[in-house]
């Protein structure tokens, strides 16, 4: 897996080093040197490998430049999806530095006025999201794949295109009016990171091997709980996460009033005053360190973190368990089986 | 001309309904028709009019599905342009009606805060834009050309699509700072306008014909003062147009101080007088009517208006000069010749 990131990232970076080499203008190849940092700052890279597992999980030859070349797209994609999200989200850190917005408003150039500076960081990294957009799929298309492989590749990248957009219109929608509507949190986490982040991911690598309906389905079968274990997991580090460890803040999901499984599960078991207590802390924009202490005293005095780990380690089971009867090659199976266990026991 | 918009509308129409008839959420079809009314509230259809003459220019056949379609896409990418471009903006009114992040912030569910709502509404047209984008992609790549003339149209689509995003982070930032500088407003609306809006639309229908290198820069010759035309017209209709006809305010590109060649002539010809009225004026935020007819009446004072209306009928002319000396098909070229007068004589 190590070895999978590495030859995603250099992709990357060649790319964009390419793309600045011959930017059209040059006030293009700064902006491009912003993407490649927020690139380089981390991330798990977590589709590229999904991807690269779907390919092991199918094929029984070695590594093929194609399937770098689509995990490298991928990723450019979802560099795309974090600049918009951050943008829709008003987050400021992000892997421990300023998301793409905030980072952005120093390459203002108008007049001394902070608000429009800022109002600058947010349409340039509109744009720069864009760019990757456009870029990743100039990353597919420049890909040398046979037709074969364009032809069960395209639909599986069309649908998770459209699926991760509709996960954050219910994100949007649901948001700042939290609920005990457990179902509705499940739907977004389904969209947003079980298909978006696991199952397709891992379906076009499969794709790109020549993987039959039956493989495709048993990719199905092991990424949906285990997208949902990931994204509770997400929601658990989104609350009660270390901020040194993740790179991301700890009080922004619940001053946003994210409306998560966790926080649905808190107010569906609370009695009167614990649910008047939540209503206040989640969704207060003007939480402080207090407050969200408050809140997380709440979603464990109410079970709710329990019943969320038990769910995540039911799921994690689901996922294996389908594994196990899925019949894919060892060396995929294996990888899939330690990932398993990395996404949903992680820190950050 | 009028059948190529009705057949890209109704091609469009229908993709959209599609969509919304196999969406994976009831909450995606309400988003969808919004996409939909926007597009049908109205708009020049002008890249998918280009692309059509750049087919009729190069093919002695009739008219393609393959056309109609890949032009359709060309106008569903514009619609995303369209839509970001808007909300980096903060226009309120496109089309006569409101812009769709205005539309959009009445879907919004939550807390009864107009702030809130707001944001909602900026976040939600940020996504559909995004999904503008990766369907009119869709329509590419569900659109069953050949391989050859896939290879042909898909590096001058990734041209088009970084260009357009290179001169909108110019026009960024430039935006807000106006000064003197011609060359810098004629880059913009080289990449903004010509490039985008002319000359791409119009290459990638000639490639889908076949067109060999020297049809292609025939195209350019004829597209590059054409579409510069275009976009002095624009400025020119953007401070001095009448909204009942434009269905655009006359007064935001006066008041976010968009650097154009207008004003940036202006700004050259102004006496020390003049120029601090223009100053006062250009890049004011708080804007009246009072203060635009003070800039609308520097603008003719300096002599600023008339020097573009002049550079209008020179890249007209320079446009129609290329034409009859590219050797192109006889139906394209006519198209061709109307289409340069439409576009630069218009009054919306």
């Amino acid at each position: 897996m190590a070895q999978v990131r590495q030859a995603v990232e250099v992709t990357l970076d060649a790319f964009l080093q390419d793309k600045a080499h011959t930017a059209c203008d040059p006030h293009l190849p700064p902006l491009i040197e912003v993407l490649r940092g927020f690139i380089a700052a981390g991330g798990k890279r977590l589709r590229p490998v999904l991807c690269c597992c779907g390919w092991y999980a199918t094929s029984r030859s070695g590594e093929s430049a194609s399937v770098v070349r689509i995990a490298a797209a991928l990723e450019l994609f979802h560099t795309f999806a974090l600049i918009h999200d951050d943008i829709m989200d008003a987050s400021t850190t992000r892997r421990g530095q300023p998301t793409v917005h905030r980072a952005l408003l120093t390459h203002y150039r108008g007049p001394r006025d902070p608000r429009e500076a800022e109002l600058f960081g947010v349409n340039s990294a509109m744009l720069l999201g864009d760019l990757a957009l456009v870029w990743s799929d100039e990353l597919v298309h420049t890909g040398d794949l046979t037709p074969a492989q364009y032809s069960a590749v395209l639909p599986l990248l069309a649908e998770m295109r459209t699926e991760v957009m509709t996960g954050q219109y219910l994100d949007l929608l649901a948001t700042g009016r939290a609920t005990e509507d457990v179902e509705t949190a499940l739907r977004i986490a389904r969209y947003k990171t079980a298909k978006y982040t696991v199952e397709r991911p891992l379906q076009i690598g499969a794709a790109l091997a020549g993987a039959s309906p039956r493989t495709l389905a048993a990719c199905t079968a092991y990424a949906i709980p285990l997208g949902e274990a990931f994204q509770l997991r997400d929601d658990v580090l989104g609350v009660f996460g270390d901020t040194a460890r993740s790179g991301k803040s700890a009080l922004e999901d619940l001053a946003a009033g994210k409306h998560t499984v966790l926080v649905a599960l808190a107010l569906r078991n609370a009695d009167a005053g614990q649910r008047t207590r939540l209503h206040a802390v989640i969704g207060n924009k003007a939480l402080g360190e207090h407050g969200a202490a408050e809140a997380r005293s709440l979603l464990i005095a109410t079970g709710a973190l329990a019943t969320v780990e038990k769910m995540i380690i039911d799921r994690r089971r689901r996922a294996l368990t389908a594994l196990e009867t899925a019949g894919l090659q060892p060396v995929g199976t294996q990888a899939l089986r330690e990932l398993a266990n990395a996404a949903t026991g992680r820190y950050s």
